[in-house]
């Protein structure tokens, strides 16, 4: 029986701001990516969910995005090269220092947001997040889309690229997203969403767009929590996962 | 012959803005007190400084600070426990990650500016700055003025305390600085400061306000590097030094 | 019959955070303290709530406060003088900018947080926020606490300081506010908040935290937005109110 | 005799970081495009700046930029339409509050950096500046390169578009620069400088890169004073211009 990891975007609030529910998605992730400072999570949030994390047995993951705390990194920003790469060394320290507070460490690596979308298909972005992550540690792998520019660079530098697939998007016959801006381009319906999740974590396959199947093997599937009923449907998730194939951290054991 | 460090603060140019002549101060300095971002420092200062003193041989400390850019930590800010903890965890961490990409570690923590005079006489944030480098790492230690209340609280919980004096400062007779409000704050001629600093490293000792000879015992000394004439007093101080001690890094070997 | 004002706190969300329900607070009070930006409110928020507030013929005040998003403007600063006029005036001008787009003013100031709490209080910060007023417009009045240092240097500089009173909050014989750490601190009965809004209004009185009667006349009376019930408590006090005064907003008309 | 506008960038540093001379160019120039705070000037160098620049009759103009400190403005950001236009009406309310308490008002807006550079050809970010303009005041004019996208919007909107030149930049045969990544982007020789600007000033144009004569009409001038030599450049442009028009702010009197 294979093995899939579940990830979600966690500790995204910011001071006084909350965003998401943070403690019921520990419940249900084995894999958590806990913003860093730059986009969203002020050190007492990343301290709190590190804790949290930890104590639950969640893998922790940098979660690192754009300096944008305005935008929640979700603006692309035109980074010169060494200006991101020591954006995200910066970003993955900051996080390494909570999880040895709470007795453990950074176990891998996702951008988030507009940096996520960016490094997808943009040579020096993708290039600056491979760099920063060679800098501090080669064995750390890179959460990332497989087809990506960032999947390619990472894996041709050397590093660990870790596929993941999205249950509640819809997939073009190529194996990249419909665009947001494109109807078909979320799964509304629960029962949907878990057949996917199911499909792509047993079988590596997904139905695209245009009814095809194609191939979608992932190591990992991202699920939401900021969303109403996006806990209960990550919930769901790993419980059709579970009737079918094994749950567990990629990062861990 | 007894050994003494010469610290100053490094990196605390912001993005396009410079602040003081950071090469010049590391063909100066043993220990390099560097900015991790709040008060000052963007990632790719911190990248290039922390470069730069490994490649001399210079230990790098985390000059960590409120989180504060407009007022540059020079303002004093009335923290919670927790939140002071977790902002000093944050900035030793994330200061790490650029220390490891050049190939070391962060030596140890000296606070900045308003955290620094704060931390001297308040418990709770004493306190704080203590609890974040337990929770780091209890090895590393914290650099600070002999007496103040960050140095009993640090050297109470089972750190290293390591004392620090000011060449340029006046002392009152109970061995605290004077004031900045008042005359007799500052020592102005440069042969003056050169033969304290001299005192303070060979003999132990300095002249108070009042003409008394006073202890003073310190592992390091402080030179600032961001006025007129003061990267040539630095080097002039460790000339000085040279004649009676060995100049060193606490925190190395 | 006389005329009491309802204030509340708006507009306090930033970027992808929100906090309190504007749109419902915009029905009940007639006048909106709209975060300026500085410890909460991006521009797109400022705007959104601006033009909501004229739309309802509700008045506008700058809500300043300290230079502080991570801390929500809750911990005090020590600024100098000039640098807390600075960051006032500033605030104001960002804030008029929306009004005016949205066919009206800004109509008066009230300190938020930290800033409200240190100018009852200290001087330096009291005249801070009595200079950018004078500076800016001297016939915009300030909102603020009777009996506070802010309220005297307020009036005693020509402007036109305008007492508020809460509810819900313990008072003190003296007619300050029962300090936040001690019992007694908030009331949490809806009735009795209801109770004690009503009787300020009419009556100018207030039950002390020792049941004495004391005098608490004010011209406005802040709800609050941001816990669970609390826009039900402030529709309450609104139609308790309106059975013995006229509420109308004290800077418009 | 025609008259000619000289403007420059001033107030671009923030908290204790200074950048350029502020002083030195507000002898020269006749009118400063002051940093609102987004990608430079803390609210006291904008006060400090503005009273300064009233006090010489120098005319302030509000130099809009992204939000992005650590940037200086100079990486192109995605905004959304509406977050740009409130993050320029922000600004252009802030600087307002210093002008007024200053005794005069904002006379122009100027886009920074990235924005100036994306607005000349991004029709979203080009409309989001006019919109803010038009929302705040219709009579704002509006200060950029003849012949980009802002201008014509600018212009289309019904606003008052100003042609400002660049005499330190090479121009292409159609009359846009040079970009900064192709030789010939700069001219560095300072008597080219000064005659090329006399030559738009008195003549309305410009050799271009080629070698041939090309039309530059521009009522402003540009000069920078942030590099060395620059404020005497500056001044030999202002004195090359006197010989052959009249030197004047062209958004007061």
């Amino acid at each position: 029986m294979s093995s899939i990891d579940l990830n979600a975007d966690l500790g995204e609030g910011f001071g006084a701001w909350r965003l998401g529910d943070d403690d019921a998605l520990l419940d249900i992730v084995t894999s958590a990516n806990v913003a860093c400072g730059f986009h969203a999570g002020d050190p007492s949030t990343m301290h709190r969910v590190c804790r949290a994390a930890i104590g639950r047995g969640v893998a922790i993951g940098a979660q690192v995005g754009y300096r944008d705390l305005a935008g929640f990194g979700r603006r692309r920003i035109d980074y010169e090269f060494g200006e991101l790469r020591d954006d995200v060394l910066y970003q993955i320290g900051a996080l390494e220092a909570f999880c040895r507070a709470a007795g453990d460490r950074v176990r891998y690596v996702k951008p988030h947001g507009a940096l996520y979308n960016t490094a997808a298909v943009d040579e020096r972005q993708a290039d600056a997040v491979v760099a920063a992550v060679t800098a501090y540690d080669r064995a750390l792998p890179v959460l990332c889309q497989p087809g990506s520019v960032l999947f390619q660079r990472a894996a041709a530098a050397g590093l660990t690229a870790v596929a993941e697939g999205f249950a509640d998007r819809g997939y073009r016959p190529d194996g990249r997203l419909v665009p947001r801006s494109q109807p078909d381009a979320l799964v509304h319906d629960p029962a949907a969403v878990v057949a996917r999740a199911t499909r792509m974590a047993a079988d590596g396959e997904v139905v695209a767009a245009d009814g095809s199947v194609i191939a979608c093997r992932v190591r990992s599937i991202c699920v939401h929590g900021d969303t109403p009923g996006a806990v209960e449907l990550a919930r769901a998730v790993r419980a059709g996962l579970a009737e079918r194939v094994t749950v567990g951290a990629f990062a861990l054991g």
